[in-house]
Parts: structure tokens; C-alpha cells; sequence
């Protein structure tokens, strides 16, 4: 389907203040960027650079005043999103060197206590993508999707506890049960088109049958109309925005999705 | 300056013909890509990589019939070129390891035959900056820039011979020589506003003085309005397309370039 | 100072077990690597690669078995550390690109909530260098450092509520505390000559006056003798081995650094 | 079977001398380095770094005076080569991302200019391994190796026509051929044991049946016993050193390789 997505933001800056964007989302296997536009108020030096995930990220010192960012995105992406019950988990040895880092703890997966957890979950599953798929079902039926109590960044340990989160925390858990397995599993940060209340979205994909399959426990039927913008192990990796010096919060922020019909 | 630039082909296709095409430009030190378009007709599966030398690039196979590329960019660039005689030569040991490589010779710019050559006609000169210009004066001076006659890519040596070229010929000799000096050079290939006849352009970069710095020995005098696709050692690294099986000339191409006014 | 450093491992392998080794040390700013020797018994297939922070590691299916690595190294290390009182805190706009992933919070080192510890502990210190050591000062009056005690990996927040650990856990908490001031810092584990009890070691490094500067809060006088072997965000990224399948630890593990003098 | 490597030069160096050096081999695919030894003397500050073709690289200035590398090495390495008549040729579109580069043209490999001849030379051969074969097998009836004539580098166009050549000689010939058949084709450049006279010697490497392997048109019958330094697309990536200033040629130069038997 072809998609046109959006994300503005202004900021009402008091002083000057840097900031390393990831707003430019790339054409990559499942999506091609047939036009977007990315446009900076006032205009503002900004310079682009790749980071250490292959994500473009946009480097700037915005200015006092009232700074706009408005971006927006022609997408080609897929109408459905490939599932595989029964792809095979893949042997440590045979795992491409790329994707060994997304075997690892991170900030807010700390794969390492979930061990026991995950195994219990995924008793009796074949190995690889139905393991994720029992963790993406559990997450379902044990953790409250709350779009709208999103206060500070908490990791897979407290949503756990809270048993409730939005979908980077939803992503979050299901990461950390997945690599305790070892199952490589990154995060992705994006749009969903559909998606109620319409905001950026956070879901997570696993290497399981040699490639990457696409996962979101938020999501009761997996459907197309995903774009990607950045792919890390977390949300400490895939931030819209890092902002440096005293904190600040967007003064407007909007997100907005919609096909195109030919 | 705002510029608006378009590079459009078509090609009649006979048989299923992979290409390797570099039509993304990208944000960097000197430009900001505010918005771009980049279509393909018929759709096509698209994937996009990053080179070794940080471009874009976009691999696919044309299925025969008419084949249509069709790629345009916003772009602020800036009024003019940073020019700085005296800007001086970098001692190899104090270079960045990124750009040790543009001291190497390569396909089109056999630098190890153009060491005595180089050295006369910088004579005198202040290593640097100076150098480079005394480069671009003497080609000035000595070839002929015949932009309407391209056959097939030459190189140094034979650009030398012939003495006349188009822009990447010129690129290639003045690279070439600046490399036999120990000074790191590198071709751009892009647009530039006011070329005449409009087409897409080479120029190269010479890092002095601890930055790259522009050079573009076809034009009387230097002007802005440079927009970058891509970098390399020479036009082996950096053509628009390269394309694989029976040899194939498009059918159409354009270039535009033309400055938006506020 | 020239060192002769070595690690040995030997292990009671009961099935095939995936391991990612990080055991040899590279040459680089700080140390030279003359001679080094890396043996495996039973000879085994690894291949090497270079992971996303430049380290060096090796993969192997140990068989069951006996299973042992070797590895000793001749190096050329500073007979001091660099130390640069008043070395200034650098702008992130100014910060270099593959500086920036050091800034963010990473599994051990939970740096988006030490922001208020951190400004209470450096408060009136000159940015940069200078809080750095302030926080260095905190932690070798605050912490207690327990070499013997090391049962699991904790994080920096625990570090804190511990008041314990081992040098792993001073570099957490350190370098949670830095990142929430916006300096990047690193974890580095290698060799220290003269650690008492020997052992490998693990200290951090701050960017600060345009370069990576070396910090170990376990130490009363900062000394020569530290060798590298990998570098990262924090031990998650930094495991002298990573072994897959069910638990396992070392039938017996040497270190040994010891001072080759002329 | 288990190889003793060395390499050493002596230079005479009458004014500070930048050095880039390739002498460090590392592990990979094909070859496991138990022990090396890299020794320089005097002592001079060395940095080493990865170039963009995953070398090791080695920077220095040399200073006045007598000035020695040595460097030796053992290393576990295949007792045969593999040879696989039959292996397919890989569609472009097919071939891995960092493949690519190996199909364009290069300094010392013309591949734009062969077209014709290597269509020619493997006529009627499988698309592929044969092909090299094919290319090999008429090298060895056409091109006489005369290890001992080595003035200046030529190119793959000048050993056409000179009819004979050193070891990089027919690499360039065999690579520029291959490429211009859209077979990607790396140049290797290592130890070879057994090799007359000893010396450092270059070979190439050929991707098909979705693998590279390993020819070497110099040597009647393949056999094990390459040690891998460096690679690249031709000798301009993969000089064993780079010397920048005056011309400058090694006082002493000796190569050895020995088979250490169990």
C-alpha cells in the first residue's frame, strides 16, 4: 500500500539547544521512499550522519525562540506483514556477525532476569517463531495496553510489575523474554497505519529462519501499513529525538498516517 | 540558495536488467535535502545500501518494456564556494584514517605516473591549497572543455593526451595529480545550478588545511549552487548507474536544475 | 612500560556449546601490540569478526570435553595515565559522530536517572574533567570496593543501594553518573599491572577536552600499566566470552600481567 | 596444516617518513592466527586502524636512521584449496551488498576494456567457476611468469601486452577479465608456502556459487598454504606499505614460510 505519513513537532526554545533527530525514515527490504520532505523553522544548520545501526540521524543546535520540525513521508510498504509459525530458531553459530548484538541486555530489556520467565511461557513451543509468538499471546492476555499513561521511559523489569505500558514497554518485554532464548529481537520505532490513537509506534521484530519477522503484542491481528524509521536493542537506541540540556517538551506534536489510493 | 533539481531516464528494456543506480543525495556538510521524490515505473522491488564511501545507493532489476526513473530534490545549498589560499598541506600522519584512501591511485586517475609532471607545475607554490590551484589554473590554461564529446571514460593519462574533456575528464587529471603530491583527493559527481549545457556535473574536493575543500577546474570561477549524489575515488565509484548485461543507452534523460526564490 | 599479560580458560564442556569470545586485544591510541598468541585445545573452527564497537571477537562451538583457551600478549602500554585537570567539557554539537552512542543509557549504566545525584555531586566544578573526577572522588569515599564479591552482574542503581562492588560496578555507577551530565563515557575491560588480587579488570574512559581520557575509581593513584582489550557501553557489550545453552563457569581461569624489563 | 610466516625490512631513512603498513594478518574464513610478532625498531609511536576494506593498517613516521619492521606469524591454514568446477554464477541482483564493489573497474584492473577478450576466452564455458578457470588456464598458455622482472606496477592492459609478469601481474589480468564477465573478483595479497623463490605474493579471489574462492593463476597445480595479508580490488588497496616523500626502497627485505610439523 502506499502510505503518507507526518510527524511535526515545534519546541519553544529558551536556550540554545542541541539536538540528534531520527526522523528520516530509509528505503530498506520492506519499504521504499518514493518522496518525503524534511523542513527545519528557522532554518538551521543541521548535518546528517549514519549511527552505529545504519539509522540516519540529523544533528542541530536549535535556536531560542519557537523551533518547528515538520516531516512527512511517501511510502511504498507491504499490504500484510509475513508470519511463519514454524520458522526455525537459529543456532548461535549460524547467526550473521550483524546480528549478535541483538542477543545482548539492554537499557530497558534486561534479558538477562528473564530466563526462567520466558522458559515457562514458551514450555512445550517449537523453538524460534512460535517461542516469540507464545510470549506476543501472553503479553496479550497479561499486560494492559495504555496508550495514554506514558509518563517516563521504565524497562521490561517494571512493566513487568506495573503489568500495564504503551507499546514501546509492550516491545520492551516481549525483547527481553525473547533474547533471554537466544533469539536475536531489535527494536523498531515507526508508524503504523491504523493505529488508535494515531501516534509514533513502537513494535519489535525477531531473527528466527534466517530473516527478520516483524512482531507487535500490542496488535491483536498483525496487518500491513508498517514504516519503519529506526531499528536498535531499545528505546535508548531509537529516540525521535535525544534533546541535550535542560529538559524540554515538545509545545505541539503531531503524527498522522494515510493511504493513498491510487 | 533553495534549488530544485530533477534527473529523469527512461530506457527501452529487452531482457530483465539488474541496475545499481546513485540518485539519493543526502544531507551532509554543505547541503540540506529538504524534500525529494524518487520514482520508478513500473513498480519495482527496490533495496537500498550504503557503499563503502557512505552513498546511497538503489539495486533492482528493470523488467523489459519501457522503464522510467524519475528523481527530484529540494535542496539549500550554499551561495558561494569556501575558497582559502594558504590553506595548508596535512602531513599524511596527521590525516583522518577516512581519508588516507584518497591518496591512492585508481581506475580513471593514475596518480603514480604524475609525480614529475605535478611537481613542475606546482612549483614554487605553497604545498596546499596553492597547489591545487596552480592544478586548476594549468588545466584551464591547457585543456579543452568539449562538454558534447563523450564517448567512453578515459583517464588521466589519455585526458592529458587528448587535451580536451568533459568535467569528469577534468576531474580525473587534476585528481591525479593532486594525489601524486600526497594530498587526499576525492570526485563528487551532482547537479550545478547554471551549468551550461545543463547536465549532470563532476567536480572533485582536495582535503587541505584540515577540510575538504571544492574544486571544479571547467568553470571560470567558482560559484555555489553544488549539490552532491555521491563521492568516491573516481567515476568508476561514482556513476549514476551502472547497469549489468547487454550494453544499454537510455532512451531519454533530463537534468534540471533551477533556483526557487523565497 | 613493556607487559606481557595472559588469560587462560579451561572448561568442562558437557554438550556443544556456541561461545563469542572477546580476548584479543587490538593496537591502538594507547598500547602496541608486539607479540601475542591465541591457542584453543582441541582444535577448533572459530572464525573472527569485528563488532559495531571495533573490538575483535571470535566464535566457536566448543565440543565436549576438555575445553581451553590460551592467549598471552606482548604490549607496549604507558608508563602513565594521562591527566588533564580543567580538560573542558565539549559541546554536543561539537562532540565527533561515533562519540554520540556513549552518551545514552545502556543496560548497566542507568543514566537517565542519576541526573540529580550527579548535579549534587559535581555542583560547583568546572565542566568536564573536573566533574568527572568529583564523581571518581564520590564513589572511592562512598563505595566499597569488594573484588571478591561478585556474584551476578548488577546495574548502576544497585551499585548505589549496595554501596559494594567490584570494578565493574564502580565503572557503572560512574559512568551512569557522567552521561546524565552529557559527557560521553565508556567501559573498557582489560589488564591492570599490579591489580591486587590479579584478575581482569574493568575501568572507563570520559570524553573531555577533545579526547577520551582514562578513569578507575578503584584506584588511589591513576598508574600506568592498563592494557585494553574491548571497549563499549558497558559490560553487556564488553563479556570476555558469551556462552549459549545452559550455564556454565570456568573449571579454572588465570590471569597473569607481569612487567618484562629491558 | 601449521605455518611459521615472516616478514621484515630494513630501510635507511634520511628524513621523518610517513609509513601506512599492511603486515598484520588476521583471523578469518580461512586461516586461525595462533601467535604473531610485530616488532619495530627503533620504537616508534604506531596506530593502527581497519580500512574500508577490513585490513589492518599500521601508521607511523619513520624516523632518521636504520629502521626495521619485523613481523612474524603462525597461523593454522587449509592443507588444499577448494575448487568447485560447476559453481554458478550469482545474479547481480543476488550478490551480497559488499560484493559489489568488487565488480567495478580499479587502477591496475581495466575491467571496462575486456569485455570482448573475456567473452572470447571462456566461449561455451558454464557461467562462473568455469569461466575463471577458463581465464586461468589461458593465463597459464599465454602469459609467461617471470618472478624477478618487477619494475613499477602495470597495469592488467600493459601485461596484455607485454605477455609476461610477476605474480600481481596476473591477478590484474585474471581480475579485470572476471570482472568485466560481472564475476565479482578481489585481489589477495599474503604467503604462499612452498612458493619459488619466497617472496610475498598475490593471488585472487573469485565470487561464485555464493562464496569466494581462491585462484591463483601463477601456479600450475593449487595446494594449500595461503596465508591471507591483505585484500582489495587491486595492488593500489593492498600494498604491503605505503611510503610517503622522497622514493624510498627497503635496505633488506626477507620473506619466509615454514611448515611447523606436530
Amino acid at each position: 500500500m502506499l502510505l503518507q505519513t507526518s510527524c511535526d513537532f515545534t519546541f519553544d526554545i529558551t536556550e540554545p539547544t542541541p539536538f540528534v533527530l531520527m526522523l528520516r525514515p530509509q528505503s530498506g527490504a520492506n519499504q521504499w521512499i518514493s518522496s518525503q520532505t524534511y523542513e527545519i523553522f528557522p532554518t538551521t544548520s543541521v548535518t546528517e550522519f549514519t549511527d552505529i545501526y545504519g539509522n540516519l540521524c540529523q544533528r542541530l543546535v536549535a535556536p531560542p525562540g519557537k523551533f518547528a520540525i515538520y516531516t512527512s513521508t511517501k511510502v511504498i510498504t507491504s499490504d500484510y506483514v509475513d508470519e511463519y509459525p514454524g520458522a526455525e530458531f537459529v543456532a548461535i553459530q549460524n547467526l550473521p556477525e550483524e546480528v549478535l548484538i541483538y542477543l545482548l541486555p539492554s537499557r530497558y530489556c534486561e534479558s538477562d532476569r528473564f530466563s526462567q520467565m520466558a522458559a515457562e511461557i514458551t514450555s512445550g513451543e517449537l523453538l524460534g517463531y512460535n517461542q516469540v509468538l507464545a510470549i506476543v499471546n501472553w503479553m496479550r492476555n497479561t499486560i494492559s495496553f495504555e496508550p495514554n499513561i506514558s509518563d517516563t521511559l521504565v524497562s521490561a523489569i517494571e512493566v513487568k510489575e506495573r503489568k500495564y505500558g504503551v507499546c514501546r514497554d509492550f516491545s520492551h518485554l516481549a525483547i527481553a523474554m525473547c533474547r533471554s532464548l537466544s533469539i536475536p529481537t531489535r527494536m523498531v520505532v515507526g508508524y503504523l497505519h491504523g493505529l488508535e490513537p494515531m501516534d509514533l509506534h513502537a513494535w519489535f521484530e525477531a531473527y528466527v529462519g534466517n530473516r527478520w519477522y516483524t512482531f507487535d503484542a500490542t496488535q491483536a491481528q498483525m496487518k500491513g501499513g508498517y514504516v519503519a524509521i529506526g531499528y536498535g536493542r531499545d528505546a535508548a537506541d531509537v529516540a525521535i529525538y535525544n534533546q541535550f540540556g535542560p529538559s524540554l517538551h515538545p509545545a505541539t506534536q503531531h503524527v498522522h498516517v494515510e493511504e493513498i489510493k491510487a
